[in-house]
């Protein structure tokens, strides 16, 4: 069995060493020879956006999925007649458009921000106006906090002019409205080729200047939090007939009525906040994506302990001082530093929330 | 950091998929193209025999292991004035000598099986009279039950005839009485550059024919037993000064006192019996070898859960049907069915013993 991979980053990588001990060869497509997946995998070397190369790049495997977004749908959709594209065309479209994203979760049931549509700056003075402070945001392409710009009031011309220089993007800007959330989270989960579902616990994530900077699980959260998130999540699943990894990000927002969840937004595929399941899960997110879309049942998401996932952004810290921390398990991808760039991950495992904590501090200090 | 690997097999295989995470480049010298580690790491074709291709392989990689035995120890010697091997040559030439190995065990005070040295029809006579019942083995080159022959006693004509045709083995046999043994377990651990240590829980080990079948942990024994195997491992490690992870397997005796350990053989690398380590302990081997030979700190050898790791063993079942049991790690070794080729491993985990039980029951019928 020969899995296609779109894109050769560190997803890609990840994927890539997960194959072989399940029998399945992955290989990958991206733009640049020293990708990091290229030092794991076959790559090819070639631009996904690239109908040609995307056509010759998927006669050549058994199925194709993605690592990243912003895909040529109309290639995808013409290779998916020859090679089964996992998850589909359907997934990806939603999840690379904002306002798509935003209609379908609501259809669904699942609270999402107050959101609106901008074209123009009338649209933008309108939206400021309707929601008070908010978020301007790339409808298309934006990812990690770019092709963002807060407007906290119409007296905000700062926030304005820099919502303003998006508005060319194409497909415009939604506005959503700014919350003021507790804390956010993720739920990632995976659905077969035969419909079935399985869902990790729900992950904790801390964000810094719109980057993933830790997850942990379990979350410490309203018990009921739990399988909301999980129920929000096998809905969108089955509605998309998704086949892979999904996650769904969260914000945890406070209630007179204790918290309640709100829908941020979704990525069809594996994903950062879900790195933990690796060490952290009886199965990790890499394996069991290739499981779901190769067609083999999908593995326990069990919690093996209590975790935290750290990303190591921008400069690496000596891999001898990570390893010293007990339970610490560093995963590379190869890249060379530059500031904010994601260069690996440590994931720190530990029999229970004590040891974790005392562990924590000493990776803290050597990161520090 | 780069790697180079003596022999390509799984071993091999899994050392390479270890490798990326931690920033270390894996490259095997193997004899053929199509040997496990070809779909994962970049294998050198040749023979590690040849003086001249092992100079070659050793030229461009900042440090030599072994995944096989039965090098050539001149060469070998001759190539680790350039490149550090870890282990050593010394931890090799012990082990691939079944009565150097008994001696020098004897010597560190760890108790082993009756063991006489074998060179001709006349020493196989007095070697079973003075024993009794007894197994001769090839004192050199002999592994997975391979080259070895049973005598029960001076009348037994088969057994004696079956042992005097292995006479001409180079080096020669060595007779051991033979054990009725309760059980057969085995200890590793790794040493670092440094000079600590970390041993993993001791495992409990079922054969068939000389060839593993199964590895428990934790082990069904006398609690005195597990640090009485550590510390025979730790004595072991520091007498060889060796750097990286080494096995020994032990039988479990009976014994009007309580059952006791008597050292059976050791291996100087990464071994079957650890396969377990990768999903049941903190560490799992072959990440620990690397770190071990690259001077990385050790990682915590803890146990996760109570873990059983099945080998697979002549045919492959269904990948489905044991991905379908819960916490069923599946690591296919990328190679052709024969009859008895280790073609992989499953690795169950579990929360408890009694989960534990009720999967390995499903996976029994998966390979029943």
């Amino acid at each position: 069995m020969r899995v296609g991979v779109l894109g050769g980053g560190q997803l890609g990588r990840m994927l890539a060493l997960a194959g072989p001990p399940l029998g399945i060869e992955v290989r990958c497509l991206e733009r640049t020879a020293d990708a990091p997946a290229g030092a794991v995998a076959a790559l090819t070397v070639g631009d996904p956006a690239d109908a040609a190369v995307l056509a010759e790049f998927a006669a050549d495997v058994d199925v194709l999925t993605y690592e990243i977004e912003g895909l040529p749908e109309e290639a995808l959709a013409e290779v998916a007649e020859e090679t089964p594209l996992r998850p589909s065309l359907r997934s990806l479209e939603v999840a690379s458009d904002r306002w798509l994203e935003k209609a379908l979760l609501a259809g669904l049931g699942i609270p999402v921000p107050r959101t609106l549509r901008v074209g123009d700056r009338d649209d933008l003075d309108d939206a400021v106006a309707a929601l008070g402070p908010c978020v301007l945001k790339c409808r298309r392409g934006g990812y990690d906090g770019r092709g963002q710009a807060v407007v906290r009031a119409l007296s905000d011309s700062a926030g304005l002019a820099a919502a303003a220089a998006l508005l060319d993007a194409p497909g415009g800007l939604v506005a959503e409205e700014l919350l003021a959330f507790d804390t956010e989270v993720s739920v990632l989960g995976a659905r077969a080729v035969d419909g079935s579902m399985a869902v990790w616990p729900l992950v904790q994530n801390s964000h810094r200047q719109g980057v993933l900077r830790e997850s942990r699980v379990p979350a410490s959260l309203p018990a009921d939090l739990e399988p909301q998130a999980a129920e929000y999540l096998r809905s969108l699943l089955t509605e998309l007939d998704h086949v892979g990894v999904l996650a769904l990000e969260l914000f945890v927002m406070p209630g007179q009525h204790g918290q309640r969840l709100l829908a941020n937004e979704m990525a069809p595929r594996v994903h950062n906040s879900g790195h933990w399941t690796m060490e952290g899960a009886e199965t990790g997110q890499f394996e069991q994506h290739l499981r779901a879309i190769t067609g083999l049942p999908l593995g326990s998401t069990a919690l093996r302990g209590p975790t935290v996932m750290v990303n190591l952004l921008g400069t690496l810290p000596e891999a001898a001082a990570v390893l010293a921390v007990p339970g610490a398990h560093l995963h590379l991808y190869g890249k060379q530093p530059r500031p904010g760039r994601k260069l690996g991950h440590v994931t720190v495992t530990a029999p229970d929330e004590v040891t974790l904590g005392q562990r924590l501090d000493l990776l803290a200090a050597v990161l520090a």
